[in-house]
C-alpha cells in the first residue's frame, strides 16, 4: 500500500515543546471513525476484515481514517525507541514511609503494612459515613474475636455468588469458582484461627483473581473458550502465591473482557459483567469481574491486570479503588502473555488501606528479574498518621485533557481536587501534557501488535470460538508493520521525556479516571460482543501513561453522576512512587467517604 | 497474504534442548535462495521490488524461500521478547585485572591501560617477527624521544592517503578527510610534546573514524550521498570526544558500506574499499575503510560500528584485530541511528594491546544512561604479566558450526586453538549451540526493520541517490510486520538462554571469524553495488551473537589462506568480560605474531 502513503506529522524536538499552561500545543480530541457495532453488523464487519484482499484494503483505510498513519506510521521524530518502561530505582526520597526489604516473606510485609494503618487509628477524624465497606482489618478482627469464621464467610460467599448468577440478576461475576476448593481453604483458615495462629491479617480473607492470572486449581481462560486448552495452568502466578502465603482464600476466577481485547466487560461466552451500582450498566474492563465483586462486597480485594487501564477504569466505573503499581514492581510470572510491555498486575480494593495491604503482600521483584538488583526495598506509606497539611503536594493538571469528559465528571473531579486544596493546602499546577491522543494510538498499536503476536499461532484454528468484537480487534491488531511498531516505541520514549519534565514540577498528575461513566449494556451485544470505539476512547483517555510509560497510578471514588453511577479521580505518579500515591489516595478518600453510596447489588459478608 | 500462510516451526522448551557435543539438534546451513546480482540485473530486481503490487508478491516469496516464514514468522515458541541486549553488571570475578572507576577521565584510563602493558614488557618471550606493526606505544616513544613529530606523521599520512587514492591504487579508504584539520591537530600535539606535556600515549596518534560516527568538522554521510543533508553533524560522538581528550589526531572519516546495509564494503558512491593484502579483493564491511587503514599501516587504531559483524569481519578479512565490547559499554551517542538494538562502537587495531588502549579511553557509561548505575567500573587486563598457563580457560566449540567454513579457514583456526592448548593447557569444550541460522534470520529481520524505520521518512525522496544493492536491501527491510519483529525478539530471548547455559560450562566461545576469506571485487559491482547473499551469509555466520545478544567479542589474525589473504579467529565472551577476552586474544596473538605478513599496500608511518 506504499503507493497510497499518507503524510505524517513532523514532531518537534521535546525541548521546544511548551509544557506550560498557556502552551499552543493543540489538544487533539480522539477522532474515532468507527460506528458502534453489535449483532449482525459486527459479524459482517469481521468477515470483511478477515477476507484476504478486501480486508487489507479496509484495514488500510481504518488506519488512515483513525489518524494512525498521520500520527504514528509515517511521522518524523528524533527519539530512539523505548521498548519496555523499565525505570531505575534510585531510593526513596519520601517522608512518612516505612521502607522494608523487598525480599521479606509476604506475611511480614503485610504486617508492616498493617503497622502503617494501626499506628494511625487513634488520630482518625473522619466523620462516620452512612455506607462503609468492610476492610481486611474488619475481617481479621471478626475472625480473631470469633464472631464469625472463615467458613461462615465462605458459605455466605458461595450463596451470594449463586444468587448473583440467578436468572433475575445474571451479574456474571465469575468464569470459574470451585465450592470444594473454597471450603477447603476456609476450613484450614478457620482451624488456624481456632488455634490462635492466623498467618496474617489476610488469613481467611476472600480474594478473587482475574481469569488472566494463573491460579490453581482453575484453568486460565483469558475470557475465551479455547486458550486454556492450548496453555495449561500448572501453578499459581507469583502474585497469587504470595497472597496464598498470607492465608488469603482464593475464591475463584473473575470474568473479563475476552483476551483483554476490549474494555466494556461484555463477554459473549461468560456473560456481560454487570455493574453492582446499576445492573443494566457495564462494569468496564477488562478486569470487569474483579471490579464488580469488590463493589458488590463479595471480596475486599481482587486482582486484575492493567494493560490499558484494565484495572483502573472498571474500578472507577464500579466505585472502588484501583491501584496499578510501577512496571516491574509486582512479578509478572504466571500472567497470560497477552502483551509484553504494557500489562501489570493491579489491585482492586474496597478501600485505599486494603489496596496497601494487598500491594505490600505482592510487591518485590524475583531474583531472576534483571531489575531486582536495583529495587532492594518496598516503601509503605504511614497512612493517616501522616500530617497531610505538611505534604505540600503539587498536583499537575493538564486543562484541556482534564476537561475532555462529561460535565458531571468534570465538575465532580474538580470539586474533589478543590477539597484537597481546601483541607490540606495542596497546590494545583496547571500544565500541558502534549500528544495525549498520539500516545493513545501508539499504545493501541503496541498492545495490539503484542497481543496479535502472542495469539497468532492459535488464532486461525480457534477463530470460530471467538467473540465477534474480538475477531475484529485481532484483525486490526495484526495489521501493523515493524516500522509502525518501532515508531510507537519512539513515541513512548518521547512521552516519557514529557512526563519526566512534568514530574520535575509536580508530584502527581491528576485526571478524571474515565471520560464517561458506565454506559448501558444493550441486548444486541450480549451474544456477539460489541464494538464501541467512541465510548472506548473515552474510557481509556486517562489510562495510557500508566501502561505505556509504566507509571504507577491509583483511582479513588470521589462521587456519582445524577443516575448514581460512580466517578473516579486518578493520580499518576513518578516511577516507584506508590507510597506517595497511596498517601494521596488515602487523603482523597478521607474527604469523600462520608458520601459513599451502597450499590444496588451488595452482599454484606460480615453482617451480624 | 494470510491465505498463503506457511507452516512455522514449533520450538521446544530451552531446557529440553541438548547443548552437548552429541546433541541431535540439526545444524542448518544457511539456505540462501538468491543469486549474485550486480549491474543491470540488480537494477531490474530493485525496480521489481519497489513496484507496488508485484513487489509485495516478490517479497512474500523471498521471505518464504529463505525460510523466514518457517523459522521466524509463523513459529510457536514460549519465550517473551528481549528487545535490547542489556546485561546487568554484577562485578568482576576475573583475575589479573585492574579495575578502575568508570567515571575517570579518559587520559587517566589510558594511563591505567598502559600500566597493564608496561608492567609486562620485561617478561615478553615472543620471538621477533619478520613483520611487526607499529603500536600506539611506538608512536608515543618516537614522539617523546623527538625522533619524529606528530606533524611529520601527519604529512606522511596525507601523502599516503593521496597515493592510495591514485588511479593505479584506488583504495577508497576515506569518504572525507581535511588536510587543514589534520595539520591543525598535529601542530597542537607537536607543541605539547615540545613542551614535554603530552596528554597521554594517544597524543598525536592518528585515529580514523567510520563515517557512521559524528566527528567534527565532517558531515556524517553513512556512506550515502544524502543522509548528511537531512541530519547535521553538530558535535563529536562521545567515543570520538573521549579519544580527542586523550590527544589523538582524528584523521578523517573512513569509507563504509552504504547505510551499513551490506558487508562487502563496495560503495558505488565513494568507491569499493580495497583490501591492503590484495587490492583486487574486498575488505568486508560495513566498517570497510576503518579495517583497511589499520591494515595499511595508516593508523594503529580506527573506529567502526558493529551491527552485524561490521567491525569483526572486515578486521578478519584485513588481518587486524577487531574488538566489539558488550552492548552499553561504550556510549552510543553521536552514532547514526541506523539501528537501535544491535549496533555498538567497536575498535579496529593493529594489535591487541592497542585495542585495549582505545577500549580503555572510550569505556564507561554516561550518567544519563539507565545502565550507568550498574556498571561502576571498567576492568583492564594486566596483559603479558599474566601467567596464561594458570588461566585454565575453557573454550566452547560448536563442531558443525565451527566447521561450516572453507577448508583453509577450518584448518587454520583449528591449528590456532591447538596452539593455545599446547602452550597454555587451555581446554576445548565441545558443545552444540543450536539454531544459529534461526538467530541469523531473526537478527536480519531486526536490523532490517530498525534500519527501515530509521530511514523511512527520507527513503522515497532520496531513492535516486542510493546504490541499487541498498535499494533492494531497503525493500526487504521494510517487508516485516510487527508480529515478525516480536517473534525475532522472542528468538533473541531464547538464544540468550542457550548462551547463558554454554557460558556456565565455558569461559569463551571460539569460532572462525568468517566462513570465507576476502573475495574478488568484480567490475560490474562498482557502479551499482552488488548483492551476494551467499558470500554474505558466510561472512556473518559467526558474528550474530555479538550483536543480537550484545556479547563482547574479539577477532585476532591467526594466519592466511593460500593466496595470502588473512584469516581471523573469534572469541565471544560473557557480558562484560572484555578484560578476559583481551587476555585471551593477547595470548593468541603472541603465538601467531611470528608469522604475520606485510600487506601489499602498506605505509610505514614511523619509518626512520
Amino acid at each position: 500500500m506504499g503507493f497510497l502513503k499518507a503524510k505524517g506529522v513532523v514532531y518537534k524536538p521535546v525541548d521546544l515543546v511548551d509544557l506550560g499552561p498557556d502552551s499552543d500545543e493543540v489538544y487533539l480530541q480522539a477522532n474515532v471513525k468507527a460506528p458502534r457495532m453489535a449483532g449482525l453488523l459486527v459479524k459482517v464487519f469481521a468477515w470483511f476484515l478477515e477476507s484476504p484482499i478486501f480486508g487489507g484494503i479496509l484495514l488500510y483505510f481504518l488506519k488512515r481514517n483513525n489518524l494512525i498513519h498521520k500520527l504514528v506510521s509515517f511521522v518524523e521524530l528524533q527519539e530512539p525507541p523505548l521498548f519496555e518502561p523499565l525505570h531505575l530505582y534510585k531510593g526513596s526520597e519520601e517522608t512518612e514511609v516505612k521502607c522494608v526489604d523487598a525480599a521479606l516473606p509476604p506475611p511480614e510485609k503485610v504486617q508492616h503494612a498493617v503497622d502503617c494503618l494501626q499506628y494511625a487509628e487513634d488520630v482518625s477524624e473522619s466523620p462516620k459515613p452512612s455506607f462503609q465497606r468492610w476492610t481486611i482489618l474488619d475481617y481479621s478482627r471478626s475472625y480473631t474475636s470469633g464472631e464469625i469464621t472463615p467458613l461462615m464467610v465462605a458459605d455466605r460467599f458461595i450463596a451470594a455468588v449463586r444468587e448473583s448468577s440467578s436468572p433475575s440478576l445474571q451479574m456474571s461475576f465469575f468464569i470459574n469458582f470451585s465450592v470444594e476448593d473454597i471450603i477447603r481453604q476456609a476450613t484450614e483458615s478457620t482451624l488456624r484461627y481456632e488455634q490462635g495462629k492466623p498467618i496474617s491479617v489476610l488469613d481467611g480473607v476472600p480474594i478473587a483473581v482475574k481469569d488472566e492470572i494463573d491460579c490453581m486449581p482453575y484453568p486460565t481462560t483469558g475470557g475465551t473458550k479455547w486458550l486454556h486448552k492450548v496453555r495449561q495452568c500448572t501453578e499459581d502466578a507469583c502474585c497469587v502465591m504470595r497472597l496464598r502465603l498470607c492465608g488469603a482464600i482464593i475464591v475463584g476466577k473473575t470474568n473479563m473482557h475476552e483476551l483483554g481485547a476490549g474494555i466494556s466487560g461484555i463477554n459473549p461466552h461468560y456473560g456481560a459483567t454487570r455493574n453492582p451500582y446499576n445492573s443494566s450498566k457495564i462494569t468496564g474492563g477488562s478486569s470487569s469481574g474483579s471490579a464488580a465483586v469488590v463493589a458488590a462486597g463479595l471480596c475486599p480485594v481482587a486482582l486484575g491486570i492493567d494493560g490499558g487501564g484494565s484495572v483502573r477504569l472498571p474500578a472507577a466505573l464500579c466505585g472502588v479503588v484501583g491501584l496499578k503499581p510501577t512496571f516491574g514492581r509486582v512479578p509478572h510470572n504466571g500472567v497470560l502473555p497477552l502483551n509484553y510491555t504494557v500489562g501489570m498486575v493491579g489491585v482492586l480494593a474496597a478501600t485505599v488501606e486494603d489496596s496497601l495491604i494487598a500491594y505490600a503482600a505482592m510487591s518485590g521483584n524475583l531474583p531472576s528479574d534483571p531489575s531486582s538488583m536495583t529495587m532492594p526495598e518496598v516503601c509503605l506509606p504511614m497512612l493517616k498518621s501522616a500530617n497531610y497539611m505538611s505534604f505540600n503536594i503539587k498536583m499537575a493538571r493538564s486543562g484541556k485533557w482534564f476537561d475532555d469528559c462529561t460535565d458531571e465528571i468534570r465538575v465532580c473531579c474538580s470539586h474533589a481536587i478543590a477539597k484537597l486544596s481546601d483541607k490540606y493546602g495542596w497546590e494545583t499546577v496547571e500544565v500541558t501534557i502534549p500528544e495525549i491522543e498520539v500516545m493513545r494510538l501508539a499504545h493501541y498499536l503496541t498492545i495490539g501488535s503484542e497481543c496479535s503476536n502472542s495469539i497468532a499461532v492459535h488464532q486461525k484454528k480457534n477463530l470460530d470460538e471467538m467473540g465477534w468484537d474480538v475477531r475484529v480487534g485481532l484483525s486490526v491488531y495484526g495489521a501493523f508493520d515493524s516500522k509502525e511498531y518501532l515508531n510507537a516505541q519512539r513515541i513512548r520514549y518521547r512521552q516519557l521525556q514529557f512526563h519526566n519534565k512534568i514530574f520535575s514540577k509536580a508530584d502527581v498528575i491528576v485526571t478524571p479516571t474515565t471520560g464517561v461513566t458506565a454506559y448501558t449494556i444493550k441486548d444486541d451485544a450480549l451474544k456477539t460482543g460489541e464494538l464501541d470505539y467512541i465510548n472506548g476512547a473515552a474510557l481509556v483517555r486517562y489510562q495510557i501513561a500508566g501502561n505505556f510509560l509504566g507509571l504507577p497510578a491509583v483511582t479513588v471514588p470521589v462521587g456519582y453522576d445524577k443516575s448514581g453511577l460512580p466517578i473516579g479521580l486518578q493520580f499518576i505518579g513518578k516511577p516507584w512512587s506508590e507510597s506517595l500515591l497511596i498517601h494521596v489516595a488515602s487523603a482523597m478518600q478521607a474527604l469523600c467517604t462520608s458520601e459513599y453510596k451502597r450499590p444496588e447489588v451488595y452482599y454484606d459478608m460480615l453482617a451480624k
